[in-house]
């Protein structure tokens, strides 16, 4: 295998699935063009097909979280669920409360609608909700307005793999309801995970405060562009209207539908899980032996590896070497909202790195693993 | 078959497609799911599928607008090109240039920009480019703030039908030209024509001041929601970063590649034109027939008929009564942007209706129009 994987670059940038685990969606989408093709070949209607949002209500009640197929909207992916909720509550010069790092695309699209951060500071419990709680006092003390909306990825967080503890999760939601701030809770990864152990959605801990993103990227294939916004029937309302593709594709809401129906998603979770615990554990085995220099926590589901480098490597220096190595990485300052932005201007810490393990087969990893190394000695010397 | 519509509602509202006339993608699926999975079901760049994008190219060529694939942006229907090249050029308090009636799906797009419209008049030959050079000229000289870009459906105008000519378009570019205004063509329905005459494409009588908005959904189906932007590499560049959903879904964009490489794609075009153009006549003769008061221009192609109601009968009202009635229409008066906006706050006419032939099958036809002319006269008495 060494021969393949030597000339080959190795992505540990993207959060792409792993090929081989990709489903065979053939059959479905068999049914899919002949039996529903006056649906799926048709405009679709905005809030998305009623068989699909049944079935995510289905999916969300067995996680605890009651709701009503009214209650879902059906979207081109999480990430466009979170565009159209920020065009409903955000105005230019509102502020978004995220963590510090925070999921780096979200960054753009809360920019988009001339928002700003207030940030807070998040340790192995996930998001510091005292600090946060600190924050909104003196924001409502000073009369500065409090923020529009509270970002977070409670579920092995997008890039540090953290998962939030039951106790700060309901420290949130009370907080928020206190300030009658929405959370969108944004949670792709949540049945990517490696134990049986899961804690308790937001949403179902604060039906009405909670704007949960949903997708089937991580479930069954990102290709699919099907994600979802499980928020008030008024809210989703409103974001029908803005929607300006029209539906979402009535194909691919069937290709899902489909194969929920023929009870294939739990195989298909339970085969994603196994897959991407064997690549955690090929790159947390490869990190030791190779950079025993580096720290990282082992997270307990999700893509992703959080890195602190030692002293004295500079993270954009090494995502460039490594580049050039033909390993691909993130630089951990690509995760700070407030870097080089007012108010507080400062530089993004350049100590951190994003590594995904899902799209890398495991002798890839080992591979990659190695020239990330040489990268990091060739800096060093 | 009398029986079968009886009951039925009929829809003459939206511009969906005749559902028999739908292909059988059920082996471009296939192979799209199969030999291409790791692409199909895998995030997709931004910009779209080489392969895709190489298609469109070729597409445009065909029809005289040489441009290279890197000048192509595949999105999710052309309407979500349009609200994607609204966000790149509109700011709030700009102004847009619209005929009256025009396309109103796209009025609230240009409105969700804050943008406010500057109304120019058309007849037979389209837009009236005349009196846009008048207003041009005395925006310019009253230092009011030139329009930031005009809006046009030269083929097969929804909701009129008409097609602008040749002379006109000339006229209209030669103007944009000068005044440094982009145009955006709409052009959904060019290819749904009923005779072999066909104007040239404003993109290709100025290339680099025309954004042209395609799309799939007319020449193969609209489920699908594969549309395409053809412009600059620049502008692309820019609007690929706003496009919120990462990349369009490459399971579908596949579809058509594979559907158009198979050489479907012209006798594809050649069924719709049969087949809505049989619509076409089959809905002129009922309503020459059953309604020989109103007064409607016979299009070239495209979906639908605009009426002229006769004195006395508001389109309003007569939506409202044939909804009742068992079939659908869209009021006139919807297809007007200045309708109670700033600054000329005046109603909209209600003198006129939008008949979409494209959905009802031919003896549906006949019966909404009986419904139709029933509701009327119900009006009338």
């Amino acid at each position: 295998m060494a021969s393949r994987t030597a000339d080959q670059y190795i992505s540990f940038g993207s959060g792409d699935a792993f090929p081989r685990i990709l489903p065979d969606l053939t059959a479905e989408a068999a049914v899919a063009l002949t039996t529903w093709r006056s649906e799926t070949l048709q405009y679709a209607s905005r809030p998305g097909l009623t068989a699909l949002r049944e079935t995510i209500a289905e999916i969300m009640a067995n996680d605890g979280a009651d709701m009503s197929p009214s209650e879902v909207q059906v979207v081109n992916g999480a990430k466009h669920g979170l565009e159209l909720v920020c065009r409903m509550l955000l105005s230019p010069g509102d502020t978004v409360v995220v963590t510090a790092p925070t999921y780096f695309t979200a960054i753009p699209v809360f920019r988009n609608c001339g928002a700003g951060f207030v940030e807070v500071g998040r340790d192995r419990e996930g998001m510091d909700v005292e600090e946060l709680e600190a924050t909104l006092a003196r924001l409502a003390r000073t009369g500065a307005g409090l923020p529009s909306l509270i970002y977070e990825v409670p579920d092995f967080y997008n890039p540090t793999g953290i998962t939030m503890s039951r106790r700060r999760r309901e420290a949130l939601v009370a907080l928020a309801e206190r300030y009658s701030i929405p959370i969108v809770e944004d949670s792709p990864y949540r049945q990517i995970r490696f134990t049986d152990h899961c804690e308790p959605l937001l949403k179902s801990l604060s039906p009405k405060h909670v704007i949960l993103l949903g997708t089937f990227a991580k479930m069954v294939a990102p290709g699919l562009r099907i994600g979802w916004v499980a928020a008030s029937s008024d809210l989703l309302e409103q974001m029908a209207q803005a929607k300006s593709d029209g539906g979402t594709c009535p194909l691919t809401q069937r290709i899902v539908v489909e194969f929920c129906r023929r009870g294939r998603l739990p195989e298909q979770v339970s085969r994603m899980r196994e897959c991407y615990r064997e690549h955690r554990d090929r790159m947390v085995t490869a990190l030791r032996r190779e950079l025993p220099e580096v720290r990282t926590d082992v997270p307990d589901g999700g893509y992703y590896l959080w890195l602190s480098l030692p002293p004295g490597v500079n993270a954009d220096d090494l995502e460039r070497c490594a580049e050039g190595r033909g390993v691909g990485i993130l630089s951990g300052s690509r995760f700070f909202a407030g870097l080089h932005a007012p108010p507080t201007n400062r530089p993004a810490p350049t100590s951190f790195l994003r590594l995904a393990y899902s799209f890398a087969a495991p002798d890839e990893i080992d591979e990659g693993v190695g020239r990330l190394a040489a990268a990091m000695r060739h800096l060093a010397s």
